[in-house]
């Protein structure tokens, strides 16, 4: 099974994936988590030039080439081998948050970055993508939280953005049924639980 | 005017690249010489991942999206502005050579590469691009001269490979008027001349 989550930034994903970790792993599967950019010796490279504050003249051309890249080398040498071996895969964003950034956040026509995709990723498509939707003023009270210097190139970007991208995200998640939102603004228990119900609904059909 | 060299690993371009700068800078112009990958901050970050002979696990979806992902960024923080401001721009390889390598050379469906290059150079298509020819046995011999320390992550690649991306040349050259096939087994001046005839050409026409 391959699991993505989803949201703009602060909406609380990372630590839900490491709860569902648990939650699998005391079921006795095995999990592989992964985190986007990232997750092979290529992709940590790629994500050091996309998340460095002093590349601060970037198109949204070259981000979302970028991403890609980082993400085709993740999908090959990493996600097929674990999906074949049998693992859960759980990937702390993919494809998606390219289409919500790049695409509706940047203006990037979504036209051009799902084409992108279909090379990047190929049929790697997630079974199940949960978005965790905040308002973008709850992000923004959870952003407050944290000094300028510890916030990467994308996190600092103007809140009319995360907006664009939050409207992003649920958009897409009218064109497939992958797509689970989930209201971030709940405790985390109760956003756990959601996920767990989702996923016990997936294992029945 | 927008003019690119293409040709295989030691075909000889980017000798012929400065000579045609000294022709240009002769003749009163403000010629600007770019080299691919590479040529902006962000894009010689990505250069370093490409041309690292430790990259050796890079699969060829990751390597077409990081050569894009430097062009897209050399095309609008440096190409566009040159052009715009009356300079003639010069480019030691550009979006062909992505199709010749990872298209016909590592096998990447061509119409993939050409959607790629849509994101990434938008209309920034060479006026015209010279393609040096050389049969791979030719390219060996010159190669012999080097040490493998000295080659990089692709110039290392297999003779089968080279006569892929020579052949690819070839059959690109076929479908647009701006490529003119040189045979770069004559000596670096008939080169150099032929180079001025077609550039003439075009002025005039």
């Amino acid at each position: 099974m391959f699991i993505t989550f989803e949201g703009i930034d602060f909406c609380g994903k990372s630590t839900q994936v490491e709860l569902l970790k648990n939650y699998f792993e005391k079921k006795g599967k095995t999990v592989k988590v992964i985190r986007e950019p990232g997750g092979t010796e290529i992709s940590e490279k790629i994500r050091d030039i996309l998340l460095d504050k002093k590349n601060n003249k970037m198109f949204m051309e070259t981000e979302l080439l970028l991403f890609s890249a980082s993400r085709a080398q993740l999908v090959r040498e990493k996600i097929i081998p674990f999906l074949k071996e049998g693992s859960v895969v759980i990937s702390d964003r993919f494809h998606d948050s390219s289409t919500a950034y790049q695409g509706f956040g940047r203006g990037l026509p979504v036209e051009a970055v799902l084409n992108v995709h279909k090379l990047a990723i190929g049929e790697t498509i997630p079974d199940i993508t949960f978005i965790i939707d905040i308002p973008v003023s709850v992000a923004v009270e959870r952003k407050a939280l944290k000094t300028h210097q510890e916030l990467d190139r994308i996190e600092v970007s103007s809140n009319d953005f995360f907006e664009k991208v939050r409207n992003g995200y649920l958009s897409l998640a009218k064109n497939e049924k992958r797509f689970r939102i989930i209201n971030g603004t709940k405790s985390i228990e109760e956003i756990h639980k959601l996920i767990i119900n989702y996923i016990e609904d997936f294992e029945q059909s």
